[in-house]
């Protein structure tokens, strides 16, 4: 790629984040697009309208938004919004960070030493013609000199990063216990969920339960709550809420023709009947089917249950020390908020559990592995001639330069961000499937394995480009890795500059500020749907696969530090962007649905380190490559320290975030003695893990309320 | 090596074992000897003798102690010794029933198989001179169909190994946890080790533990004793000892003329003066300085202590949780029984006992890595050129083809064997370097440091035999690596055979049984000793040079057992000798110096699982190089499966043998609070952990009671 090239794409690219700024800053202040643009805030009514001060009836766009996203402190923005925002903001504060410190040294050192090397031997003397290749370390001259500045710079950014990563996840975890301190009791820190219970013949569950942990725990059991199987009751409430929401809706409904229906097949044949009343009918019908289910799933009891404390440190014991002599029998684990319970999961006895995990991560591995595969496929489908053939009327359009270059440029690139957007969802499914409790646990782990694909199939799969079985088989030869990665990764450095100002810029700006999909959705549906017959629901930020996004660029930046510094500046202003357009998001868009208290952290600290580690060993190669063996084995200890420092981290802070420590847990338990609250509290918690499913139905007050739920269950 | 050959190898083998075993039968009775082969018996005084009713007058070589080792039940057995013992000796039973199996599949299935293939082409049809290789796989013709059997086997082998392993893990995990059920109430069981202790300024460390545990664990914190740092006073009672024994014999000498000494410089010069005046004033100085330094010791606190709890639960609950919000302070870690602390270790920080870990890692990669080189180079001046270089009067002897054959053949060996010799004490140097804080704990990661040591520099060393870095590169080719063990593994067969003659049988019944070093040294030390001068040490098995020689069997058969069944047969007797032979010493000579509830058996597992995946790596490779690459690909999955199985059983048993359950520590807390003896158990359990060393002198009653000790401390 040539300097005008990635000026064009630049220009393009700023162009299209310019319009999006724009739209986004006067459709935010259309309050027919409140929904899509500040669903928080419509969802808190006038109130918080009022409190900051908005006003909907500008037309002209302003930035007014990105001072208010920029004005409260943390402390104000935590308290607006949740723990877990203000970690996944702090990606980008230590994002700034590490690439401000690699943007001065690689422009300001690096990048002169590569435009003055004369490797590459470029003739042409005009800048805007220059590949981009002699601003990295490939126009170095092998075996000059000029690379012990890089080495030096290697050394000094690990060494920098390390202390940045030391200092956040410090700052973090000091935050974490903070915000457990400020806490107030809440029902999942009293609670942990019991599995495996072994229920001999003649007594119920429930009865196990309750005899076990009356005789091992008699003074800090409080009560239990057995995880029943009510799939086909979740089926059940759920058709009634929808023929609920239909009949609401019909009743509002003001031309008699389509109050009346036939009452044959399909709505085609027989009596016409009033619709009203055929609903009504079946409604009744369906609710007495599930008050029937769930006096019968009564008796569906799962090994398993919800047991709660009357102390946080009774939980605790419960949950550390090993229970029954068999370790598989008793398991105990931390229970989720009761909102963030994924009640599906419980049929599945331990070994079963065991062996779909190992089936999740063989399906992982072959969709991570594999992925690339239909993707080059459709990828070929779509190539010149092929498109001719298929479609002889398109010969005169392909022969143009500019439709064929788009085509060839920008389809197959179409093709796999397509494909790479079912994968957050593919990667959901699996974590589910995996066993996992709660919404909570489904994400940490599908943004886990979201990452690692993102590396594998963005990273590798680009840098390496050869075959599947080629790239394969790499692993079988770890000497070679080294070498065929430095040959490899500077020689796509223009590719992944382009990557992050279209991938990086534009759709951030695109999908995260302008919402493009939820904005497209909205539009559809507005003519359809009534004034106001569906509830607004605010959205949760789906971090498992934003969290990846961000890191992979994190990636980018710091292996490319010192092969091809440019990428630094695009990446500095990615992070920029992203933390204003974050920050405004998370303040008026996403609502927290769970609270994990920052435990996204330690992934972020390890790819970081993964990444580090993985600029060692292309700089391993690279000063091989480039006859400087000697700096090539000096860099060897480099990869070892940062390894240890990992280590070391793991014992100095992990920990924090696993659990709390007894000191918070005994400080709190203290608290709550002289809290006048706690025994409505004890009260609350003895049913705060009822399966929803099972909660008797409720009726509403008024037929006409069509906000009321009629069915208080499955919602 | 050809048949003949074996057969001279095993008849040697088997004179020097019937040598051995006459000898024993007839010095086990001579009452001189009493101290080398019974002395459990001997410390236990007449008693014993009487109940065992044994004999010492006759003379004749008997097999009556054989008897008495195999009849004892297994419940008899651990009462007389230990629950360790008992799970050293189910290694043997454990082999004997895969061996038992092998043996019966190996050599009535494959042997014949293999006897009658064709594939090395032997013209010679008389079976003394047939090779060895002969009767193993190598023989199998390439593609054969019958490879198709030894393919099955491995399957079938497989499993019966993986159930036996199962039942084995399950037996002695259920035996364990009724150990510690009729297990009596011990200080251990209410203590933990709390390191990293944060001391503030102004307070001492032992004011520090006090506060906390208070004020966290106000109704089952106990007491607790900080650790000192002792080195100073633990040499100076060390040398107050020996001068004590010194003065003892002295006194008992009969001799005036060695009752004076002068006064002077070594003794040489200066006035007479009488001995027991010198030794005694000497004596006193020495026990004022030890009280002296008792007194300053008290302030030199090390941020460590031994604190204990009122109940079992109590030390669990703070063993389990995490104590404080940083997880390098108040480090937690069960506390060893007291007599098997190992005191010096206490001097280093968190960081500091990190750092020391990853030094002795390091240090002993080199030392297993490295340690073929010298015994390579001392073996090459071993070489009979050199030798009649260097001694020109051995030419003579040297040109006699037995001496040079016994020169070439057994001197490498023997240098080779020395040098092992220095191995167990380098690694239980190594392992007490790592900051274990008990000497059980010390010789438990001793033995798998061994257990590794012996595996790489015995089977891999010897199977691969090239060079040494030869052998480092193949683990940076690990496609190779089937290929390469499959062509070498099943050539030293006969070496290996020959391996388990010798080293397996001879030296168990010279070493173990016979005990010929610590026969030796009584021997020597007798003349110069009083008669009972020395008090009498019962000796203590040491697990970790036992347990690896015995697992390394195991290693062997596993792999051989498909590539040369000829040498189960060999290994069922070694392990029925083993079974006799180590019940036997476990009864009269080795005394338990610990007890950790069989702890060492998750060793014994994984080695196991180890061997199976080294057999079918080698099956995977050798069906390759058979041309039945089918039967290749189709061992893949058994590996993993083992793995898998492997896997399974750490979820399963793993946990039980790391700690006690709740279900348990309750149920034993319960029992003691009906018993009257725990107040007095209290009371000893505040001063069970104090440092020998720190215990006052205790005077000896009569100054000719010999036996008695003048000094309790440091004993």
């Amino acid at each position: 790629m040539i300097v005008w090239a990635l000026l064009t794409s630049v220009g393009i690219n700023l162009g299209l984040c310019l319009l999006f700024f724009t739209l986004y800053s006067i459709l935010k202040k259309q309050p027919s697009y409140l929904d899509v643009y500040a669903p928080r805030l419509v969802a808190a009514k006038e109130e918080s309208e009022q409190r900051n001060g908005f006003n909907f009836e500008r037309l002209l766009p302003t930035a007014g938004w990105v001072k208010r996203a920029w004005q409260p402190s943390e402390d104000e923005f935590m308290s607006a919004t949740s723990f877990d925002a203000v970690v996944f903001i702090r990606i980008f504060i230590f994002s700034l960070r590490v690439f401000g410190f690699a943007g001065i040294v690689g422009v300001v050192i690096l990048l002169p030493i590569n435009y003055l090397g004369t490797q590459l031997d470029a003739d042409s003397s005009d800048l805007a013609n220059k590949s981009l290749d002699s601003f990295s370390i490939s126009n170095v001259k092998d075996g000059s000199k000029w690379l012990w500045v890089h080495f030096c710079a290697v050394y000094i950014f690990s060494g920098v990063v390390c202390y940045l990563l030391y200092y956040e996840y410090s700052y973090i975890s000091s935050k974490r216990i903070a915000h457990y301190y400020s806490s107030k009791h809440q029902p999942h820190q009293f609670t942990i969920l019991v599995r495996g219970i072994p229920v001999s013949s003649g007594s119920s569950c429930s009865e196990t339960v309750e005899k076990f942990f009356t005789e091992y725990y008699p003074s800090t059991y409080l009560s239990h709550s057995v995880v029943r199987r009510t799939n086909k009751l979740q089926r059940l409430t759920s058709d009634a809420k929808k023929l609920y929401r239909r009949l609401a809706h019909l009743k509002s409904e003001t031309n008699p023709q389509r109050r009346s229906i036939r009452d044959g097949f399909c709505g085609l044949f027989g009596h016409k009947v009033n619709v009203l009343d055929h609903y009504g009918k079946k409604l009744e019908t369906l609710e007495d089917n599930v008050r029937m289910e769930q006096l019968s799933v009564a008796g569906k009891e799962v090994p398993a249950a919800f047991v709660s404390f009357k102390s946080r440190l009774g939980a605790a014991i419960a949950l550390h020390i090993q229970q029954g002599t068999n370790p598989t029998e008793w398991v105990t684990e931390r229970a989720p908020e009761p909102q963030d319970v994924h009640w599906p999961f419980f049929s599945s006895s331990f070994i079963k559990r065991w062996i779909s995990k190992l089936l999740v991560v063989v399906a992982y591995a072959a969709v991570t592995i594999l992925f690339l595969i239909p993707v080059v496929i459709v990828q070929g489908l779509t190539n010149l001639e092929q498109l001719e053939t298929y479609f002889p009327f398109l010969e005169s359009i392909l022969s143009l330069t500019v439709v064929s270059e788009v085509i060839t440029g920008y389809l197959p690139s179409l093709i796999l961000q397509m494909f790479i957007a079912f994968v957050p969802p593919i990667m959901i499914m699996l974590s589910s499937v995996e066993g996992c409790i709660s919404f909570s646990q489904i994400e940490k782990s599908a943004c886990i394995k979201m990452l690692c694909f993102t590396i594998w199939n963005i990273f590798f799969a680009n840098a390496l480009s050869g075959t599947v079985l080629y790239r394969f088989d790499i692993f079988l030869d770890p000497k070679e890795i080294p070498g065929i990665l430095a040959d490899a990764v500077p020689a796509q450095a223009s590719f992944f500059i382009a990557y992050v100002v279209t991938s990086g810029w534009t759709s951030l700006l695109s999908s995260v500020l302008f919402r493009l999909s939820p904005l497209i959705c909205s539009i559809i549906k507005k003519p359809f749907s009534g004034k106001d017959g569906d509830e607004l629901k605010v959205p949760s930020i789906p971090y498992h696969s934003h969290i990846p996004k961000v890191l992979f660029f994190g990636l980018l930046g710091i292996t490319y530090f010192f092969l091809a510094p440019l990428i630094l500046p695009f990446l500095l202003v990615y992070c920029c962007l992203g933390y204003i357009i974050y920050r405004n998001q998370l303040l008026i868009v996403y609502a927290p649905k769970y609270d994990i208290g920052g435990r996204f952290w330690p992934t972020v600290h390890n790819s970081t380190i993964f990444s580090l580690v993985l600029m060692h060993i292309i700089a391993i190669g690279i000063f091989g490559l480039k006859n400087l063996s000697l700096a090539s084995s000096l860099i060897v200890p480099l990869p070892i320290l940062t390894l240890l420092f990992n280590e070391y981290c793991r014992k100095r802070f992990l920990p924090i975030f696993e659990d709390y420590p007894l000191e918070c847990l005994i400080k709190k338990d203290r608290q709550d003695q002289n809290d006048p609250t706690i025994a409505v509290f004890y009260n609350k918690l003895s049913t705060a893990y009822e399966d929803p499913a099972l909660m008797p139905i409720r009726h509403p007050r008024s037929t006409d309320d069509h906000n009321s739920p009629l069915l208080q269950a499955g919602v």
